[in-house]
């Protein structure tokens, strides 16, 4: 902070609260109340929040946490979040706030605005990507976390032969899907996607729908569960029946793409590069996808920096967690594959059980 | 828009781009890309969004869809999106963004001030609560998808005994109710909390801990489950072998709360009389709760407008589904009960399966 010239942080998403907190609950799927937590230069960070969150911000390390009786429609705690700053960051200086690319602020624009003119001779900036490069390194027992998730989604994905077959409704795999993450110790399921179609799927964002699956469809399923507040995230495909020569040899040259990066995925290397190395694979075999890149970092958050584009030179660093995730387009749409790795001092490591070069059939 | 002095409307939320276009994604979930919808005062509106989008956006009723490569660091989508702007809206116009309570704006702050400058003699402002006013209503077709989600959540709450006994862990409850919720047709669970204790639970928010239940331990699960993108939200009581009668009594006070706001919930009435007449029948029991309401709307997301507060004094319209959701100080902690209703030219109607006084035991 000091470089960069401010006195304090003014966080106020999930993953940043809970980054400098502890502050763990499903809570925020209400988007009614906003929350802050206040980081100064020196000294303890301050929770100013609802009182509903009270109870469970006083199980965590926060000892300063000011509440309102939220909601307010006249005064939603920005009186006591500006009284707050007010004591916390000396006149003339700044306050940061995350504001680059994958950010967003999660209060009222209206307050925003009046929050400004409440903090007298304070000014709030951009947090000069501060929360970017501590979220990126991931300490061990964030990986610890990130690596159990990536094992309970390893052993659903195993199960998938005993709830997918043809004739399953695709929306039943998803429901069926989801069930096995929990059965094997998800807390909870945020995340799933995936399709189903002969020789590929249209994309991979859709929700489910109830078509049946076929024979000689490829099935995909994408999970980001969740284990004590951390993701995984990757993908398995399946054919449903033999597989043609072109889906195997499509899902052989994402593996590939995926080894590509994997062998270059060392401290040093860039983002970029390893974009270029999976980009060089795929291209071989026809056009990429419309995904916009080919993996991207992990955490707390579903998808986090770095991206792996061309134009991301963010430097791999021992403790980031990554996804490659190299698409393509096939006859029948496009396929996709994705694991997750751990960037060490050395050569990186798989969080999730890769996947060999043959696609899995039901 | 026209009452309201603006151009065009611009959203970049998941259930505000989705109340426009359909567009029905789990995909939210990574906060990488931002959305765009511009929804013009005259003319169709236009979708800009990243290119991963696009197929799915194709199969809406949106016809202008605008895409970039995103993630793109230099130019996520912002010069797309102010040369849609300079198109759509008239130089001196107003473009309005949601910007009230229970909104905020989803992309990197920096960005949205630097759209500012690229709108050429058009300015951004407050949507003077024109997606509140709209989203607070809703269509049959509406109803019907909150009302399924109800009926989901109520067969699951019915088999909780399959599944909760004393000596079963409290996360493995959570875990077996979720799949509960997928086995009876949810698409997906974004929210359970509850908590568990000895004549009643702490809190309301705290994710769950492996500690089993015990004979005359109070549970409670809160699940806000999704059926074709609406929610349910609503909670049980059960009591964990025989109840004492403080609990029971406590039971009946919240369900005479409950139906002290039913009585009242009809065109007319405003969300502070159903507050207060809830709080009346609390009141008499002692303190009430630190969660700042004692209910609130539900539909696209988990919790909406109006909240049932003594400041709120939205009235109540036929279209408004609205949960109740008193709660109360007991021995143990609290104890909170939560039904959905429906809003109706007459009388109102649960749509969640209403609860008798007496509490449930297992």
């Amino acid at each position: 902070m000091a470089t960069a010239g401010l006195s304090a942080l003014l966080l106020t998403t999930e993953p940043e609260v809970r980054y400098f907190t502890g502050f763990l609950t499903r809570f925020w799927e209400s988007p009614t109340r906003p929350w802050f937590v206040i980081v100064p230069a020196s000294g303890p960070p301050v929770a100013v929040i609802p009182s509903i969150g009270a109870a469970l911000m006083e199980q965590t390390w926060i000892k300063d946490i000011r509440t309102w009786s939220a909601p307010n429609p006249g005064d939603d705690g920005l009186t006591l979040l500006a009284g707050t700053l007010r004591e916390i960051v000396p006149q003339g200086e700044t306050i940061g706030c995350p504001d680059g690319i994958e950010t967003h602020i999660r209060m009222p624009l209206a307050d925003l605005t009046r929050l400004g003119g409440m903090i007298d001779r304070r000014q709030i900036a951009g947090d000069k990507g501060i929360l970017r490069r501590l979220r990126m390194i991931k300490s061990q027992a964030e990986i610890a976390k990130i690596e159990t998730a990536c094992a309970i989604a390893g052993r659903a994905f195993a199960r998938v032969p005993e709830i997918a077959t043809a004739g399953t409704p695709l929306d039943q795999v998803f429901r069926r899907f989801q069930m096995l993450c929990l059965d094997e110790g998800a807390d909870w399921v945020p995340y799933l996607a995936g399709g189903a179609g002969p020789g590929g799927y249209p994309d991979v964002i859709s929700p489910a729908r109830p078509a049946p699956l076929k024979a000689g469809d490829v099935l995909m399923l994408d999970t980001g569960l969740v284990w004590d507040g951390y993701f995984c995230d990757f993908d398995r495909n399946w054919s449903v029946g033999a597989a043609t020569e072109p889906v195997r040899s499509a899902h052989r040259r994402l593996v590939e793409a995926c080894d590509a990066a994997f062998d270059l995925a060392r401290p040093g290397a860039t983002a970029a590069d390893l974009f270029h190395a999976m980009n060089s694979v795929l291209s071989q075999g026809g056009a990429g996808t419309d995904a916009g890149r080919l993996g991207h970092g992990l955490g707390m958050s579903l998808t986090e920096w770095p991206s792996l584009i061309a134009a991301d030179d963010t430097v791999l660093e021992p403790g980031m967690v990554l996804t490659l995730e190299p698409g393509i387009e096939t006859e029948g749409g496009i396929m996709v594959h994705e694991e997750d790795i751990l960037i060490t001092a050395g050569a990186p490591r798989y969080l999730s059980p890769r996947t060999g070069p043959e696609v899995a059939t039901l």
